[in-house]
């Protein structure tokens, strides 16, 4: 139903400022995302928010307009409040002018398919939220299936991740599992597991990649634990003509997907 | 010379502290680098810091000595402090266990020798500090000349973008112009201009890249106005096979820089 919010004492607002706490997101099964965009593409991959907050006294956008009333419609609340209480919701000076609380969600090994895709991107232990949403918003750019977690990566549902995502929190699928869950779950089937590394010689345009390939990043100061990189199918590394020896690991993941969805658009 | 602070009242720790606002910055002209590995890729660049702090009560690393010496016989200081206090001074939780406070420096387009790359990067009102950063970082991975910043940037020198450059900092030649300055200079020499579009079905893969090659990325959420489009060699755009219609700006840089050396590294 609609609703108004007009007092930074509201319950509800120091409630929903939690959910920028992993703790509470658990505890709840919620989380923040913001911006007309990311609810566009929220609502269009079918996920609808329970609560949707709007700045009140300005003229919504004929999309806000369409997803307030399947909000609405799907018994959500719509919640009208004011810039300034927006602004302490997600934390930002400037906030974007709407606000989706949606329920988390997550997918395991069993009921993946990895059919469903030629690419899947795999993270261990991701610290960075940027990095991480980035690696989303990349997949879903070359029609990868997902991304699975491994070991201990920052959350995925935290406003950073989310926000660098560009909304592709929604459109990707996304597993938190162990590397040997991983491991036992990838052997069963098809798929090429190909690690980024410093420990090869092996240019990253050489091989042929096959299909599924599951593209594994490592943490953004250790790398690869050697262990990992002794199962993978390939180690390759992308050619460093700097000072410098390694790249920002989205963009290592980035560089990596480009070249494997160029190589399977010509075949 | 060697000194020590062990009190957050020292009007040093207010001063240094202050650096992370750019108005600071400026007036002062220094600016923040933390951590043994960008102060060392530093120092191979030929730049040493006119003050180090470093966490008192614990064993330096050989390449930390060496700094140190190297800071001291050119007449700067190695300050002693606590942990507590580097952290106040970087604004991080977990500091980093040195921190080199650096004379800022720029380069004018006059100075600059394009001959000296074949890929130059150039950013059109890039905001975040972290995507500016990353594209140093990658610009020194492909081998590329430096980064030019065009219209009103986020600044080269704020302690987010000079961490995310992991030392390119020091490595990159950085230039800040208008786009009208730019585009006078790049006409007087050899160079094409590569802008990344939405507006265009050339595939970035399509064209023969020439040397030098100046790769343009626009404002994260606008990207590149018409009339800089307009002014482009080429306007090329990544494939896209998701719900969303572009990638981060870093990324899209890198993939594109990628794709520029890949070319280049075959003829």
């Amino acid at each position: 139903m609609r609703k108004e919010i007009t007092g930074f004492s509201n319950p509800l607002v120091k409630r929903i400022r939690s959910l920028r706490d992993k703790k509470h997101r658990r505890r709840e099964g919620l989380f923040l995302a913001e911006g007309l965009r990311i609810l566009t593409e929220a609502r269009e991959a079918g996920f609808l928010p329970d609560m949707l907050f709007r700045a009140a006294g300005r003229d919504a956008h004929a999309l806000e307009i369409a997803l307030e009333g399947e909000v609405l419609a799907a018994g959500g609340d719509v919640i009208e409040t004011s810039a300034d209480i927006l602004g302490k919701l997600s934390g930002k000076e400037n906030p974007q002018t709407i606000l989706g609380v949606y329920k988390e969600f997550s997918t395991t090994l069993e009921t993946l398919d990895r059919k469903s895709a030629d690419i899947w991107l795999v993270a261990q232990a991701m610290r960075d939220p940027g990095n991480l949403g980035t690696m989303l918003r990349t997949g879903d750019a070359v029609g990868a299936g997902g991304l699975i977690l491994i070991d201990d990566c920052t959350d995925p549902f935290s406003v950073e991740a989310v926000r660098a995502s560009m909304g592709a929190i929604f459109t990707q699928k996304i597993v938190q599992c162990r590397w040997d869950e991983f491991i036992t779950w990838l052997r069963i089937g098809p798929g090429q597991l190909v690690g980024t590394s410093l420990q090869t010689e092996v240019d990253y345009q050489a091989p042929d990649y096959q299909r599924p390939c599951f593209i594994l990043t490592g943490n953004e100061a250790q790398g690869l634990p050697e262990t990992y990189e002794a199962e993978c199918d390939l180690l390759v590394k992308m050619p460093m003509r700097g000072k410098a020896d390694s790249l920002n690991a989205a963009v290592a993941t980035s560089v990596m997907a480009y070249e494997v969805l160029n190589q399977f658009r010509l075949r």
